[in-house]
Protein backbone atom coordinates (compact mmCIF):
# COMPACT_ATOMS: atom_id res chain seq x y z
CA UNK A 1 0.00 0.00 0.00
CA UNK A 2 1.40 3.35 -1.15
CA UNK A 3 0.32 6.50 0.69
CA UNK A 4 0.06 9.64 -1.62
CA UNK A 5 -0.12 13.55 -0.34
CA UNK A 6 -3.17 15.54 -1.90
CA UNK A 7 -2.90 19.26 -1.37
CA UNK A 8 -6.57 20.68 -1.65
CA UNK A 9 -6.65 24.60 -2.44
CA UNK A 10 -10.41 25.55 -1.36
CA UNK A 11 -13.40 24.70 0.67
CA UNK A 12 -14.61 22.67 -2.10
CA UNK A 13 -12.47 21.28 -5.30
CA UNK A 14 -12.21 18.07 -7.06
CA UNK A 15 -8.62 17.07 -7.38
CA UNK A 16 -7.95 14.91 -11.07
CA UNK A 17 -5.46 12.29 -9.42
CA UNK A 18 -4.70 10.23 -12.53
CA UNK A 19 -1.16 10.46 -12.46
CA UNK A 20 -0.56 10.12 -8.97
CA UNK A 21 -2.17 6.82 -9.42
CA UNK A 22 -0.59 5.85 -12.37
CA UNK A 23 3.07 6.59 -10.87
CA UNK A 24 2.18 4.41 -8.42
CA UNK A 25 0.80 1.21 -10.30
CA UNK A 26 4.31 1.84 -12.08
CA UNK A 27 6.29 1.90 -8.68
CA UNK A 28 4.16 -1.02 -7.77
CA UNK A 29 4.92 -2.91 -11.12
CA UNK A 30 1.26 -4.08 -11.68
CA UNK A 31 1.15 -5.30 -15.46
CA UNK A 32 -2.49 -6.39 -15.13
CA UNK A 33 -5.21 -5.98 -12.41
CA UNK A 34 -7.17 -3.47 -10.84
CA UNK A 35 -5.71 -0.48 -8.68
CA UNK A 36 -7.47 0.58 -5.76
CA UNK A 37 -7.80 3.98 -4.39
CA UNK A 38 -9.14 4.86 -0.86
CA UNK A 39 -9.58 8.32 0.83
CA UNK A 40 -9.07 8.15 4.80
CA UNK A 41 -10.51 10.89 5.23
CA UNK A 42 -14.73 11.61 6.02
CA UNK A 43 -15.07 15.24 4.72
CA UNK A 44 -13.66 14.23 1.10
CA UNK A 45 -14.62 11.40 -1.24
CA UNK A 46 -13.23 10.47 -4.70
CA UNK A 47 -14.94 9.26 -7.90
CA UNK A 48 -14.49 9.79 -11.97
CA UNK A 49 -15.93 11.67 -14.16
CA UNK A 50 -15.59 14.09 -17.30
CA UNK A 51 -11.62 15.50 -17.54
CA UNK A 52 -12.51 17.19 -21.02
CA UNK A 53 -14.68 20.51 -20.04
CA UNK A 54 -13.91 21.35 -16.60
CA UNK A 55 -17.12 22.62 -16.30
CA UNK A 56 -18.37 19.34 -15.80
CA UNK A 57 -17.08 19.20 -11.87
CA UNK A 58 -18.14 23.16 -11.56
CA UNK A 59 -21.00 21.84 -12.21
CA UNK A 60 -20.48 18.77 -9.96
CA UNK A 61 -19.47 20.62 -7.04
CA UNK A 62 -23.00 23.60 -7.69
CA UNK A 63 -25.46 20.41 -7.50
CA UNK A 64 -24.28 18.53 -4.65
CA UNK A 65 -24.12 21.93 -2.72
CA UNK A 66 -28.00 22.48 -3.83
CA UNK A 67 -28.83 18.82 -2.91
CA UNK A 68 -26.91 18.38 0.52
CA UNK A 69 -26.77 22.32 1.53
CA UNK A 70 -23.64 23.78 3.76
CA UNK A 71 -26.29 25.62 6.43
CA UNK A 72 -28.96 23.05 7.28
CA UNK A 73 -30.55 22.58 11.16
CA UNK A 74 -27.66 20.12 11.63
CA UNK A 75 -26.62 18.45 15.14
CA UNK A 76 -23.38 17.56 14.24
CA UNK A 77 -21.26 20.48 16.63
CA UNK A 78 -18.33 20.71 14.14
CA UNK A 79 -20.90 22.50 11.65
CA UNK A 80 -19.84 20.31 8.57
CA UNK A 81 -22.42 17.51 8.14
CA UNK A 82 -22.56 18.47 4.34
CA UNK A 83 -18.63 17.69 3.96
CA UNK A 84 -19.77 14.01 5.74
CA UNK A 85 -22.98 13.66 3.35
CA UNK A 86 -21.45 14.51 0.22
CA UNK A 87 -18.21 12.15 0.96
CA UNK A 88 -20.79 9.50 1.55
CA UNK A 89 -22.44 10.05 -2.26
CA UNK A 90 -19.33 9.88 -4.45
CA UNK A 91 -17.88 7.32 -2.11
CA UNK A 92 -14.54 6.57 -0.31
CA UNK A 93 -12.79 4.30 -3.03
CA UNK A 94 -13.00 3.75 -6.74
CA UNK A 95 -11.37 0.67 -8.19
CA UNK A 96 -9.72 0.99 -11.88
CA UNK A 97 -8.72 -1.67 -13.71
CA UNK A 98 -4.99 -1.72 -14.98
CA UNK A 99 -3.73 -3.25 -18.04
CA UNK A 100 0.02 -4.20 -19.79
CA UNK A 101 0.82 -1.63 -16.47
CA UNK A 102 -1.10 1.08 -17.39
CA UNK A 103 -4.51 2.76 -15.64
CA UNK A 104 -7.27 2.13 -17.89
CA UNK A 105 -10.02 4.68 -17.70
CA UNK A 106 -13.08 5.37 -19.90
CA UNK A 107 -11.62 8.09 -22.95
CA UNK A 108 -13.48 10.66 -21.27
CA UNK A 109 -12.66 9.72 -17.43
CA UNK A 110 -10.01 10.66 -14.96
CA UNK A 111 -10.22 10.27 -11.08
CA UNK A 112 -11.21 13.35 -9.10
CA UNK A 113 -10.37 13.72 -5.55
CA UNK A 114 -13.41 15.39 -3.78
CA UNK A 115 -12.68 18.20 -1.08
CA UNK A 116 -15.83 18.85 0.61
CA UNK A 117 -14.58 20.86 3.51
CA UNK A 118 -10.87 22.30 2.61
CA UNK A 119 -8.59 23.39 2.08
CA UNK A 120 -6.97 20.42 3.81
CA UNK A 121 -3.39 18.60 3.29
CA UNK A 122 -5.30 15.03 2.59
CA UNK A 123 -3.95 12.00 1.15
CA UNK A 124 -4.86 8.70 -0.59
CA UNK A 125 -4.15 5.11 0.15
CA UNK A 126 -3.38 2.65 -3.18
CA UNK A 127 -3.25 -0.90 -3.26
CA UNK A 128 -2.52 -2.85 -6.11
CA UNK A 129 -4.01 -6.48 -6.81
CA UNK A 130 -2.44 -8.81 -9.74
CA UNK A 131 -5.82 -10.56 -11.54
CA UNK B 1 -10.06 -8.08 -19.42
CA UNK B 2 -13.49 -7.99 -21.30
CA UNK B 3 -15.28 -5.28 -22.80
CA UNK B 4 -19.00 -6.75 -23.39
CA UNK B 5 -21.25 -4.02 -25.34
CA UNK B 6 -24.45 -3.04 -24.08
CA UNK B 7 -26.73 -1.12 -26.26
CA UNK B 8 -29.57 1.56 -24.36
CA UNK B 9 -32.50 2.65 -26.00
CA UNK B 10 -33.83 5.34 -24.01
CA UNK B 11 -33.04 8.64 -22.67
CA UNK B 12 -32.92 6.95 -18.74
CA UNK B 13 -32.81 2.99 -18.83
CA UNK B 14 -31.68 0.47 -16.31
CA UNK B 15 -30.44 -2.70 -17.67
CA UNK B 16 -29.92 -5.33 -15.91
CA UNK B 17 -26.54 -6.77 -16.55
CA UNK B 18 -26.37 -10.51 -14.74
CA UNK B 19 -26.37 -12.37 -17.40
CA UNK B 20 -23.37 -10.38 -19.52
CA UNK B 21 -21.47 -10.17 -15.92
CA UNK B 22 -21.43 -14.37 -15.33
CA UNK B 23 -20.80 -15.22 -18.94
CA UNK B 24 -17.64 -13.36 -18.43
CA UNK B 25 -17.13 -15.28 -15.10
CA UNK B 26 -17.51 -18.57 -16.80
CA UNK B 27 -15.18 -17.53 -20.04
CA UNK B 28 -12.47 -16.41 -17.34
CA UNK B 29 -12.99 -20.08 -15.19
CA UNK B 30 -13.19 -17.74 -11.98
CA UNK B 31 -14.13 -20.29 -9.13
CA UNK B 32 -13.91 -18.43 -6.20
CA UNK B 33 -13.07 -14.43 -5.97
CA UNK B 34 -14.69 -11.00 -6.99
CA UNK B 35 -15.94 -9.66 -10.26
CA UNK B 36 -15.57 -6.02 -10.87
CA UNK B 37 -17.82 -4.46 -13.69
CA UNK B 38 -16.64 -0.64 -14.67
CA UNK B 39 -18.37 1.34 -16.63
CA UNK B 40 -15.62 3.33 -18.83
CA UNK B 41 -18.56 6.58 -19.86
CA UNK B 42 -18.97 9.16 -17.75
CA UNK B 43 -22.87 9.86 -18.52
CA UNK B 44 -23.39 6.54 -17.22
CA UNK B 45 -23.14 4.38 -13.88
CA UNK B 46 -23.86 0.99 -12.74
CA UNK B 47 -25.75 -0.02 -9.38
CA UNK B 48 -27.01 -3.01 -7.83
CA UNK B 49 -31.01 -3.03 -6.75
CA UNK B 50 -34.16 -5.25 -6.55
CA UNK B 51 -35.07 -7.43 -9.70
CA UNK B 52 -38.56 -8.49 -9.15
CA UNK B 53 -40.72 -5.58 -9.07
CA UNK B 54 -39.63 -3.90 -12.78
CA UNK B 55 -41.07 -0.94 -10.56
CA UNK B 56 -38.63 -0.42 -8.47
CA UNK B 57 -35.54 1.28 -11.44
CA UNK B 58 -38.69 3.22 -12.67
CA UNK B 59 -39.08 4.85 -9.33
CA UNK B 60 -35.11 5.46 -8.92
CA UNK B 61 -35.31 6.96 -12.28
CA UNK B 62 -38.03 9.74 -11.02
CA UNK B 63 -36.27 10.44 -7.97
CA UNK B 64 -33.05 10.96 -9.31
CA UNK B 65 -34.63 13.27 -11.99
CA UNK B 66 -36.40 15.06 -9.52
CA UNK B 67 -32.89 15.30 -7.29
CA UNK B 68 -30.87 16.36 -10.13
CA UNK B 69 -33.43 18.04 -12.68
CA UNK B 70 -31.95 17.92 -16.59
CA UNK B 71 -32.86 21.23 -16.40
CA UNK B 72 -30.64 23.85 -14.99
CA UNK B 73 -28.64 26.80 -14.78
CA UNK B 74 -25.39 24.47 -15.92
CA UNK B 75 -22.16 25.72 -17.45
CA UNK B 76 -21.18 22.37 -19.12
CA UNK B 77 -21.93 23.68 -22.86
CA UNK B 78 -22.76 20.06 -23.65
CA UNK B 79 -26.00 20.38 -21.29
CA UNK B 80 -26.00 17.14 -20.07
CA UNK B 81 -24.73 17.88 -16.35
CA UNK B 82 -27.39 16.24 -14.95
CA UNK B 83 -26.10 13.06 -16.59
CA UNK B 84 -22.87 13.47 -15.09
CA UNK B 85 -23.45 14.43 -11.55
CA UNK B 86 -26.40 10.86 -11.57
CA UNK B 87 -23.58 8.82 -12.94
CA UNK B 88 -21.35 9.78 -9.92
CA UNK B 89 -24.06 9.31 -7.46
CA UNK B 90 -24.92 5.27 -8.71
CA UNK B 91 -20.81 5.25 -9.31
CA UNK B 92 -19.21 3.95 -11.87
CA UNK B 93 -18.13 0.31 -11.02
CA UNK B 94 -19.67 -2.52 -8.87
CA UNK B 95 -17.54 -5.19 -7.20
CA UNK B 96 -19.20 -8.41 -6.69
CA UNK B 97 -18.77 -12.18 -4.73
CA UNK B 98 -18.54 -15.09 -7.30
CA UNK B 99 -18.65 -18.49 -5.71
CA UNK B 100 -18.16 -21.86 -7.05
CA UNK B 101 -17.93 -20.37 -10.68
CA UNK B 102 -21.41 -18.06 -9.96
CA UNK B 103 -21.80 -14.53 -9.43
CA UNK B 104 -23.11 -14.08 -6.11
CA UNK B 105 -25.91 -11.75 -5.48
CA UNK B 106 -28.60 -11.32 -2.86
CA UNK B 107 -31.69 -13.10 -3.61
CA UNK B 108 -33.44 -9.93 -4.43
CA UNK B 109 -30.44 -8.34 -6.30
CA UNK B 110 -29.11 -7.79 -9.40
CA UNK B 111 -26.56 -5.41 -11.41
CA UNK B 112 -27.78 -2.37 -13.54
CA UNK B 113 -26.21 -0.81 -16.01
CA UNK B 114 -27.69 2.65 -15.48
CA UNK B 115 -28.22 4.58 -18.69
CA UNK B 116 -28.41 8.73 -17.96
CA UNK B 117 -27.57 10.22 -21.63
CA UNK B 118 -29.07 8.24 -24.15
CA UNK B 119 -29.75 6.40 -26.40
CA UNK B 120 -26.34 5.26 -27.02
CA UNK B 121 -23.63 2.15 -27.82
CA UNK B 122 -22.42 1.74 -24.58
CA UNK B 123 -19.47 -1.00 -23.14
CA UNK B 124 -18.76 -2.27 -19.96
CA UNK B 125 -14.77 -3.45 -18.74
CA UNK B 126 -15.12 -7.01 -16.81
CA UNK B 127 -11.86 -8.01 -14.67
CA UNK B 128 -12.18 -11.18 -12.52
CA UNK B 129 -9.76 -11.36 -9.65
CA UNK B 130 -9.51 -14.94 -7.44
CA UNK B 131 -8.93 -14.69 -3.80
CA UNK C 1 -16.44 -15.87 1.42
CA UNK C 2 -17.68 -15.45 5.29
CA UNK C 3 -21.27 -14.44 6.24
CA UNK C 4 -21.81 -12.71 8.98
CA UNK C 5 -25.18 -11.45 10.52
CA UNK C 6 -26.34 -7.97 11.58
CA UNK C 7 -29.30 -6.97 13.65
CA UNK C 8 -31.02 -3.77 12.66
CA UNK C 9 -33.36 -2.19 15.45
CA UNK C 10 -34.59 1.24 13.79
CA UNK C 11 -36.70 2.01 10.56
CA UNK C 12 -33.43 3.86 9.73
CA UNK C 13 -30.17 3.08 11.47
CA UNK C 14 -26.40 3.29 11.03
CA UNK C 15 -24.64 -0.05 12.54
CA UNK C 16 -20.74 0.17 12.80
CA UNK C 17 -19.41 -2.88 11.43
CA UNK C 18 -15.66 -2.37 11.81
CA UNK C 19 -15.54 -5.28 14.55
CA UNK C 20 -16.92 -7.91 12.48
CA UNK C 21 -14.99 -6.97 9.43
CA UNK C 22 -11.73 -7.41 11.48
CA UNK C 23 -13.20 -10.87 12.70
CA UNK C 24 -13.95 -12.09 9.43
CA UNK C 25 -10.32 -11.03 8.07
CA UNK C 26 -8.38 -12.38 10.93
CA UNK C 27 -10.27 -16.22 10.99
CA UNK C 28 -9.25 -15.67 7.06
CA UNK C 29 -5.91 -15.03 8.01
CA UNK C 30 -5.75 -12.06 5.26
CA UNK C 31 -2.23 -10.31 6.56
CA UNK C 32 -2.25 -7.68 3.62
CA UNK C 33 -4.83 -6.95 0.34
CA UNK C 34 -8.30 -5.63 0.42
CA UNK C 35 -11.11 -6.90 2.10
CA UNK C 36 -14.84 -6.70 0.11
CA UNK C 37 -17.80 -6.06 1.93
CA UNK C 38 -21.27 -6.72 0.40
CA UNK C 39 -24.31 -5.86 1.26
CA UNK C 40 -26.60 -8.63 -0.13
CA UNK C 41 -30.37 -6.63 0.23
CA UNK C 42 -31.51 -4.06 -1.88
CA UNK C 43 -32.87 -1.45 0.84
CA UNK C 44 -29.84 -1.31 3.00
CA UNK C 45 -26.24 -0.45 1.85
CA UNK C 46 -23.09 0.41 3.59
CA UNK C 47 -20.69 3.65 3.50
CA UNK C 48 -17.94 4.60 5.78
CA UNK C 49 -17.85 7.36 7.76
CA UNK C 50 -16.84 9.40 10.91
CA UNK C 51 -17.25 7.31 14.17
CA UNK C 52 -16.13 10.16 16.68
CA UNK C 53 -18.96 12.56 16.87
CA UNK C 54 -22.38 9.83 16.76
CA UNK C 55 -24.31 12.93 15.12
CA UNK C 56 -22.44 12.64 12.01
CA UNK C 57 -24.68 9.27 11.48
CA UNK C 58 -27.74 11.18 12.73
CA UNK C 59 -27.38 13.82 10.60
CA UNK C 60 -26.60 11.73 7.21
CA UNK C 61 -30.16 9.78 7.73
CA UNK C 62 -31.63 13.79 8.19
CA UNK C 63 -30.29 14.62 4.97
CA UNK C 64 -31.24 11.29 3.00
CA UNK C 65 -34.86 11.61 4.21
CA UNK C 66 -35.00 15.18 3.18
CA UNK C 67 -33.10 14.50 -0.37
CA UNK C 68 -35.26 11.14 -0.61
CA UNK C 69 -38.71 11.39 1.23
CA UNK C 70 -40.33 8.03 2.45
CA UNK C 71 -43.28 9.39 1.01
CA UNK C 72 -43.89 10.46 -2.69
CA UNK C 73 -45.85 9.37 -5.67
CA UNK C 74 -44.45 5.94 -6.03
CA UNK C 75 -45.14 3.17 -8.44
CA UNK C 76 -43.35 0.62 -6.55
CA UNK C 77 -46.38 -1.43 -4.48
CA UNK C 78 -44.12 -2.16 -1.60
CA UNK C 79 -44.28 1.59 -0.91
CA UNK C 80 -40.31 1.52 -0.05
CA UNK C 81 -39.19 2.87 -3.15
CA UNK C 82 -37.15 5.43 -0.36
CA UNK C 83 -35.07 2.85 1.06
CA UNK C 84 -33.69 1.42 -2.41
CA UNK C 85 -32.74 4.73 -3.54
CA UNK C 86 -30.98 5.75 -0.66
CA UNK C 87 -29.65 2.29 -0.63
CA UNK C 88 -27.81 2.81 -4.21
CA UNK C 89 -26.76 6.00 -3.14
CA UNK C 90 -24.45 4.79 -0.65
CA UNK C 91 -23.46 1.52 -2.08
CA UNK C 92 -24.14 -2.12 -1.84
CA UNK C 93 -19.93 -3.08 -0.73
CA UNK C 94 -16.88 -0.99 0.83
CA UNK C 95 -13.40 -2.34 -0.14
CA UNK C 96 -11.01 -1.67 2.17
CA UNK C 97 -7.32 -2.23 2.64
CA UNK C 98 -5.56 -4.47 5.04
CA UNK C 99 -2.29 -4.13 6.28
CA UNK C 100 -0.04 -6.73 9.03
CA UNK C 101 -3.43 -8.20 9.46
CA UNK C 102 -5.34 -5.23 10.63
CA UNK C 103 -8.69 -3.65 8.63
CA UNK C 104 -6.68 0.19 7.62
CA UNK C 105 -9.57 2.46 7.47
CA UNK C 106 -8.38 6.21 8.41
CA UNK C 107 -8.53 7.66 11.78
CA UNK C 108 -11.90 8.93 11.84
CA UNK C 109 -13.39 6.53 9.48
CA UNK C 110 -15.56 3.26 10.71
CA UNK C 111 -17.61 1.33 8.05
CA UNK C 112 -21.16 1.71 8.51
CA UNK C 113 -24.09 -1.00 7.40
CA UNK C 114 -27.22 1.64 6.88
CA UNK C 115 -30.77 -0.04 6.99
CA UNK C 116 -32.72 1.99 5.08
CA UNK C 117 -36.11 -0.47 5.89
CA UNK C 118 -35.55 -2.01 9.10
CA UNK C 119 -35.30 -3.42 11.66
CA UNK C 120 -34.47 -6.41 10.12
CA UNK C 121 -32.11 -9.08 10.30
CA UNK C 122 -29.64 -8.69 7.41
CA UNK C 123 -26.34 -10.31 6.66
CA UNK C 124 -23.08 -8.75 5.12
CA UNK C 125 -20.83 -11.15 2.79
CA UNK C 126 -16.99 -10.78 3.48
CA UNK C 127 -14.06 -11.70 0.88
CA UNK C 128 -10.73 -11.02 1.55
CA UNK C 129 -8.02 -10.90 -1.59
CA UNK C 130 -4.67 -10.66 -0.82
CA UNK C 131 -2.68 -8.04 -2.57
Amino acid sequence: MREIAVETRAHTQFVNVDRLIQQAVTEARLVDGLVHVHVPHTTAGITINENADPDVVVDMAAILERMVPWKGNYAHAEGNSAAHVKASLMGFSVTVPVQGGMLKLGSWQSAYFCEFDGPRRRKVWITCAPS
